[in-house]
């Protein structure tokens, strides 16, 4: 007789971002007259920028002529990409990280989710706290994490790093010893950044420990500072202990579109087994390769002329996300992020919960946000806005707020 | 300290393709003035019909305008398209299936490789053999096959069912009970098919031993002979104990496009649960959907346009099916499939082994076929050939085998 995974039965609720969706749908059917804007979801709205449209256009032209149609693509990506990823992300920056050591994939989330079954089942994850659901719920399904405590909103295997005002919302090392450390900076929710010295003492940390780090960049491209490390490979080192993801949906707003890369250095090995080529062959096993005509897309992503218009696309993204902070400081809210990432994380006034404050916003002044706790315990009493919505949508929402009595 | 999945070190050698692959450059490398014609990775030659083009074309402008953009798709696909498959692949046949039950995806082989991990870690699965490795490897990656025999080329937990010359490469069913079943009609490797009733009479095992079918109906519009279901869903009971995997591959050329979906029926339970919800759960948190372009690129698979164009492309594949079966059997080979899929299975003369034939083939004649063992050890002496290359290249490799000593 066929019986489930039991482990998918303990995730509490459903995943965030449903749970939010539901909750608009249902205000929205009751209130159809209200004008909502969702600064909730991390979902861009500017379009696809002329460069990319026009290489698109071009693959899909390709694909259906005879001469230039391609079936199916190289395992972890066309090379033309994996090239161009390994030269403008990396070399540029003096990361000495090679092609092939890029797999391109049709997204972070997917590779976020997916790279923890790689890597030993009872093996122990340490999260920052707050943080993206995905990383705790992937390691959920494949049974890492113990019993959820609904009380404390804790797993009972899971090594919590709290993130909060009194830390600067930076974590310290785990008393613990995880066994895989996931780190994303700039930070999806709270939009802290890390610095790169600091960063060097977790990988510091990693190398002496044997712990892997999986680092999601996928926001680096709203790094204005210059002491803040675009990539984890900026840090001596980090070869031998970390994995980096990539995402062409922030900086090119391919949320939509679908393609991200994971990097996996050679050396890299667990307990003295190499990495690279687990995940090159769950790549093979499992997945047949992002569509050419994305590929394409993402390669215009390098271009000169592409490079120029989303450097236009993060600048817009980022004066909103300053609109956001400077307004919201100005109405007397504690406020953080918004400098070099596109979330800000506001405290919630009057001590309300986060889904208190969620549906009060909603109710109050039509907006959407994304309720702090819905990223772990610590993320209770904080809220987060994001930048990605348009310019004018921005200033009325913040008017909205500023307004409210 | 970090360690790996040590399921993964349990595989064996590389995925199959990988190595035909290895064997083709390095030939190729020794004789760079051969032409090789490649009848072995079931990949598809035709370029992307019309319909579809011009579909891709028009999304691709929607989004790089600001009114039309799209960013994150909803999780389990477009209304649009998930409509146009149940109204055109189930509705119009008579299977009552319904749009929320389909889950579009980037393809069947990620659908097919990652459904398990929904199950239960101690799930016994039977597969046919010979099988797409797909099926087992994910299985091994997760832990559920026990041990491989190299001698035997069998994993001590997994229940085979042959498929020989002796039951027409029709699957008897297993002596031991299995919890997951994994059915490929058309069949991928052997090119053999099932018929309506025979398929009834696995359903009503199924649902008499609590099993769950996984069926993979990828090949189904090769289907030419009224008697064979080209979606198990025509079966009473199907509802209660089938998963069903389709994909845009073989009957509209994405393989490099990547579209698929997998159909789940509301009230299909295993041991009480319900399954639905859980890869709803899935698709949630590890998937972020299929690039709206290419979504709107399956739903013109459905055009009166689309459906017209891509029927001429299935017609040319099958005369080249038929071009290969015909050929081969006039040379005196013993040959099957190829009258209602794209694969044509035939015996290794001489008593050569499947990898014997492969390179016999590959240095006489310059042709790479896919050797029937690598799909499992009833496959031995056994070779297949596809029927996916350009029509001239079919006739001057059946030519060639024809012509040999």
């Amino acid at each position: 007789m066929a019986r489930v995974n039991e482990n998918y039965l303990k995730l509490p609720g459903s995943y965030l971002f449903s749970e939010i969706g539901r909750r608009v749908r249902d205000f929205s059917a009751q209130n159809p007259e209200a004008e909502i804007i969702r600064l909730g979801i991390g979902d861009v709205t500017l379009p696809i920028a002329p460069a990319i449209i026009e290489a698109m256009h071009k693959a899909v032209d390709e694909m259906g002529e005879k001469e230039t149609f391609r079936g199916y693509a190289p395992d972890l990506g066309y090379d033309f990409l994996r090239n161009a990823i390994a030269e403008n992300d990396y070399k540029s920056r003096g990361c000495d990280i090679s092609a092939d050591e890029i797999f391109v994939s049709d997204g972070a989330k997917c590779d976020c989710s997916n790279i923890q079954e790689i890597f030993s089942a009872d093996s122990r994850i340490a999260v920052c706290d707050p943080v993206y659901p995905v990383y705790v719920d992937s390691n959920v399904m494949a049974g890492r994490c113990g019993e959820y405590d609904p009380e404390k909103q804790l797993w009972s295997n899971v090594i919590y790093m709290p993130c909060t005002a009194g830390n600067g919302f930076s974590p310290e090392f785990p008393k613990e010893n995880p066994d895989l450390i996931y780190l994303c900076f700039p930070n999806n929710p709270t939009g802290a950044t890390i610095t790169r010295s600091r960063l060097q003492e977790w990988v510091d940390y990693a190398n002496k420990t044997g712990a892997i780090i999986l680092y999601d960049a996928a926001y680096e491209a709203y790094i204005s500072q210059p002491d803040i490390p675009h990539s984890i490979y900026e840090c001596d080192g980090a070869r031998s202990c970390a994995i980096e993801f990539r995402s062409f949906s922030k900086n090119a707003g391919f949320t939509g579109v679908r393609l991200g890369f994971t990097v996996i250095p050679k050396e890299l090995e667990a307990d003295g087994v190499k990495v690279h080529p687990l995940w090159a062959r769950r790549h093979g096993t499992k997945y047949n390769g992002a569509p050419y005509i994305i590929q394409r897309a993402g390669e215009a992503v390098y271009s000169e002329e592409g490079k120029k218009q989303l450097r236009e696309q993060v600048s817009y993204y980022m004066n909103n996300a300053k609109c956001i902070y400077e307004g919201l400081r100005a109405a007397g809210y504690t406020v953080s992020g918004g400098e070099n990432a596109p979330y800000i994380w506001l405290k919630t006034p009057d001590n309300m919960t986060s889904w208190e404050f969620f549906d009060y916003l909603l109710k109050r002044v039509n907006i959407v946000g994304t309720p702090g706790s819905g990223f772990g315990p610590s993320g209770e009493g904080y809220f987060r806005l994001t930048a990605f919505g348009t310019y004018e949508n921005t200033v009325k929402a913040i008017e909205r707020i500023k307004n409210m009595d």
